[in-house]
């Protein structure tokens, strides 16, 4: 097989050494992000459904949900959710295979209650979040197969494409590492922390900005002052969390939008501002690899949700993103590194139609050098095309 | 005060001793008692949240809940269901109060959840049923005070009535024990018994019928063998049962539909056929007094879920009912009693606008001798009106 | 053949002759009425359906519907509806035939659409009312054939009662009149008079008490004083009325709850209160025979919206109805009948477990004298018993 | 007022330049661009109402709509939807303003379904799809002015940024052109073609494949023959137009998913994919200029829906696209330009943190020349904020 990749100058600047640079994440808590979780939850729950029941993923979609905020009246000390978060997950699945019914909405519903208590603990289900669920009956034309015993090849479904890039700027390194320290590590000794946790961050030379909106939890804050220390400790932690990945300039501000005197804060009875006013829906927050980054290609289709064995738009931006990650670690003298993956529909998805590496190399180094060790990983990478599913099944892959 | 308070012979037999008699009741775990008791736990929880945040009871009114069956795959041993039970509450409640917001979707959905976890003890919350709720802004014009300290009568909102009788039959008292004593005594041994029970008695003569239809869970049974001891060990409890309340001939079927060549027999996962294909709504089941009993007048008014305060179909139901009770239990000599409130708007609902109470008297008991009497009782309960509220927010008063 | 049918002596007086007597109709604006309508024409439009499509009627079950209630600014000359009315077809339904699809939700949605045009033509559809539709996947074990060529005898689905009555007494008349009368040849002239009429009659004695509630249309009212008017036209239309069918004293009332100084009157921007705070459900108003009789025996049976082939609670219903209505019709000498039929589960349905018929004489006349005479209808007319699934699919019978 | 403005050499080749190019665009039959469309089209229903009855735009926002695939069954000369699309509108609302009810709720539905008529004429409202909406109450606290009489400049909502670019390459104007003609010019006279146009271009060096997939309407396709020349028309048409645009080679696909043999052809009822699978969400789609455009940043800012008065993100994307246009018409020599606007929350949004302009000159032509020219533009631009706000609300502007 003789797959159409290639491999060619990135003809700008690394994003590195660009003048300005934008960089954003939606933390988990996020109601964007709350339902890109949910999506894909509720997708690993079909797949080993089907997997356990039938032995093969059959035909389905769960890349939407709509989450309808609520409202609460957050106190001091523990407010309250006055109307409840409302959530649909939608989508379609194969509801019956061989003549046994497959209980795909309660599977779907118990993936859902089982993200969310992981995912906004403070969120009591049934009470504070109503989820409904609409699954749409599937074509169950799904002729790949993957299975435990075969993991065919399957045809590209659509013409779409994935991209990708590494390895990531210090910027980036940070905006994606506050989101995901402050909601583990720290969030362990700090339960005030609630999940959703934005971080935007902004480079203009060498003076990096790091704007973190956090959303407190009322329960664990008795007062202002304790509101002010519990900001205070989360910018001292992200400026902490910067200086061990960059030698620039660092600035840290969390919830700049707060007014003390008017009592103006960002204080939350679940932790998230889903609660009050915010919406979310699959695919509109952080792309596959856990960032916003408008001085790179972005790809605008939704990862979460999507089938793992055939979603070409699902496959091709994961595999991109591990693609760059894998060239970059184990190739010296990349600055810059950007690969797109294009299919067209029809063609087995380990042949995209093609397979495009871009990179800015460091001081000294040709293209030419590293050409051939780009294509062959590149193409070691396509034969494995299903190891990506796998990947997602197991949960070892986050999609936003 | 004068009230319109008559008494007159009742033109007709006593119901127990008409030659046919039908009567009918729908178990807890009937689609249709599901939701009059979870309307009528919704009520009672927002009554009780307005009383605790503003002292008094405000406008609202919770008597419309909509179940949409949900699809289930039993199997001996324990099967599970494949399509959520959907359960709409509907009604309207007042959100605001002098500045406040008051949580009352939150109140309804958490009182939904628990009362489901009571009465339908098999059915997993967020997976085997989804309960969602649509109270719309109430009028906000109650003027109508029912608070901790002054219990003002209110005047009629509509122009309604309500019936009752006393006592009850040896059929309507077989029916109405042979549910509540096999969801209570018998179910705390024999946890294959679901909720959904419902009782059919019918009487021709002096031989009665009793025509019980009882889910069996499907977790606690086997196989056919254990179902059919299941169905006989309910048989013979009911026919026990049966025995102590009458000494009329009794015969008892359980399960008729059942066709075991054909393998159709009532197993179910949750205990109720609302899994499977049964609708319910409010106030199409039972009367306020437990029973459906079409040789007596009924009243079609929901006595489910309606706002205790000022809703005079429900005061006046319950009331009717308690005052036919109250009767027949201080008056000697009364063989059949029939007691209606009929309300006129804008009238204090302590004055209807007729006290209608027909007797059929014992042999050698004349109207004349205990009519006074009659007429006292009556009086002092309507004196004594906003009783039923209190009970009625006390959950002492079962409406279904 | 044998049917058990068994005539005897009804133990009371006639209806008539009693001294209180009530008597209501809920309009088919009326939010109860709305979904009986709505049900009952999408249950006619799936029998239709199915006729058309496969020769015969599948299962279906189309007998719940919830709405949920609007908000509404009505004002003289015409307001808005500001939050839409919400309704909720709900039922199960065989969606696939010999594999085909078969468009249910479709046909529901267009029978939905069609009956509200047609019933309470001020409201706009998509705008003023939102109608939504969950039909479950029926069973589709119906075996029973209600066909274009064969219509068998099914047999009976649960252990069910019907009960019907005849001759209407004059109250009961005047009642059903009133409304049938306002709503067509009275609103022909009268535009203003919404569909949400509520007809209320009390009798004592010979004194009959009429109360109508009516909901006036704002665009067609300009002020007070032409409020008043519509409400002096409506009063004097059914005084007349009313005078045609009785000799009895009569009262009417028009909106009583009306305050004109306080600016409360009953103004609506559509004809009914369902746009504003009034829910309703299939079911819960008028009986089978249009009237709601706290005199007489019901059956709580919603019979809108069922299968009309093999759904015994309504053909028994409208059966007994239309029994007792023969019956009265050719036999001389009856005063006031009841009929009642019970059915056992999985007997031929024309073949009751008892049809029972109790018959309070005119002065003079024996039961002995016509007891052949009715036993041969009542036979007659079970042996027809498809009739009524013929007349409902035709829609030649209202069921409300 | 001096404002951030940088003007800068873009460091990579203009995109027309570049080896490899990808664009794509989905029509406005698109699940996702119906829900954009939609959404845009109910948020300027609101700004309006809330212009018309309290003279200025209060708090809102819709950019959230959820579309639910249905289920049809197209055939030759024409076949019918079987299970409704549903679309649930969301977002937040101001409900009351001084005393007065705004009917946000019945005006977002009607604006919806005049959309619907519009943009999918095929679609029967109310049985071919459902609408309904969830808006919650708004915060209310907007304190922002766009009113008839003072267009205040607002603070930022958000720190978020909007990117746009001019001029369009070769391949992007085919892509944006081709499903801009098809769906108006082409479409007046080939009824057969549904909105549902997908584009898809590619370039590689000097050749433009162009891939459309054109759902088509069954009533007007009798046969394969008429369907295979209805793909034919499309494609030469298709052809036509990008010679218009070109020099390149040119090559145009349409509908390559085909299978003639296996009867496997893109055969609509109503000429979109949502009637069959494909689920749709606001913001998942095209960017601000109508594009997906990989080559580029981009932003994920859904911008349909939002509130244009003070929601920077909506503000920010049209603007940017709007300078870039106007900076590449008015000055000489630029190749390609990007323009990136961030916010600052609390800032006035005329005064972004930083206004960016990037550029590739052409040949000869150097940044310093042109650079106070663009900054010129660029300021006049932002001191005209309001005007984007404007031209949104007034319908001039497209969103996707």
């Amino acid at each position: 097989m003789d797959r159409n990749i290639q491999v060619s100058r990135l003809d700008r600047q690394a994003v590195e050494d660009q003048e300005v640079e934008i960089v954003e994440r939606k933390g988990i808590g996020h109601p964007d992000s709350i339902c890109d979780g949910l999506a894909e939850s509720v997708s690993r729950a079909l797949s080993q459904l089907y997997l356990d029941r039938v032995g093969k993923v059959l035909h389905y979609n769960t890349d939407e949900t709509q989450l309808v905020a609520g409202r609460a009246a957050p106190a001091f000390g523990g407010g309250e959710v006055v109307e409840p978060i409302y959530i649909l997950v939608v989508g379609r699945a194969t509801k019956e295979y061989d003549g046994e019914q497959l209980p795909v909405d309660s599977t779907a519903l118990r993936a859902a209650r089982e993200y969310l208590a992981e995912a906004i603990p403070e969120l009591e289900y049934g009470t504070d979040v109503v989820v409904d669920v609409k699954l749409g009956e599937g074509s169950g034309d799904l002729q790949d197969v993957f299975g435990e015993e075969t993991q065919q090849v399957p045809m590209a479904n659509d013409t779409s494409f994935g991209v990708g890039h590494a390895p990531l700027t210090e910027t980036e390194t940070i905006v994606h590492e506050t989101e995901r320290e402050l909601n583990t590590t720290y969030y362990a000794d700090h339960p005030e922390l609630g999940p959703d946790v934005k971080v935007m961050g902004k480079r203009e030379g060498d003076r990096i900005d790091i704007t973190v909106a956090a959303a407190m939890v009322d329960a664990y804050i008795d007062d202002l002052d304790d509101y002010d220390d519990a900001v205070t400790d989360v910018r001292e932690f992200v400026e902490g969390l910067a200086r061990d990945h960059t030698d620039r300039e660092v600035n840290v501000d969390v919830n700049t939008a707060d007014d003390y005197e008017q009592g103006s804060i960002y204080l939350t009875v679940t932790g998230t501002s889903a609660e009050q006013g915010d919406d979310g829906s699959v695919g509109r927050g952080n792309r596959a690899n856990g960032l916003i980054t408008p001085n790179r290609p972005m790809s605008m289709e939704a990862t979460s949700g999507k089938n793992p064995v055939n979603h070409i738009g699902k496959i091709y931006n994961l595999l991109s993103t591990h693609i760059a990650e894998s060239v970059t670690e184990e190739v010296d003298g990349i600055r810059d590194l950007q690969v797109r993956l294009l299919s067209q529909i029809g063609r087995p998805i380990d042949e995209p139609h093609v397979a495009d590496a871009q990179i800015v190399t460091a001081d000294g180094v040709d293209i030419a050098d590293i050409e051939d060790q780009v294509v062959e990983i590149i193409d070691a990478e396509l034969a494995d095309v299903t190891g990506v599913t796998r990947r997602v099944i197991d949960g070892d892959v986050s999609t936003f």
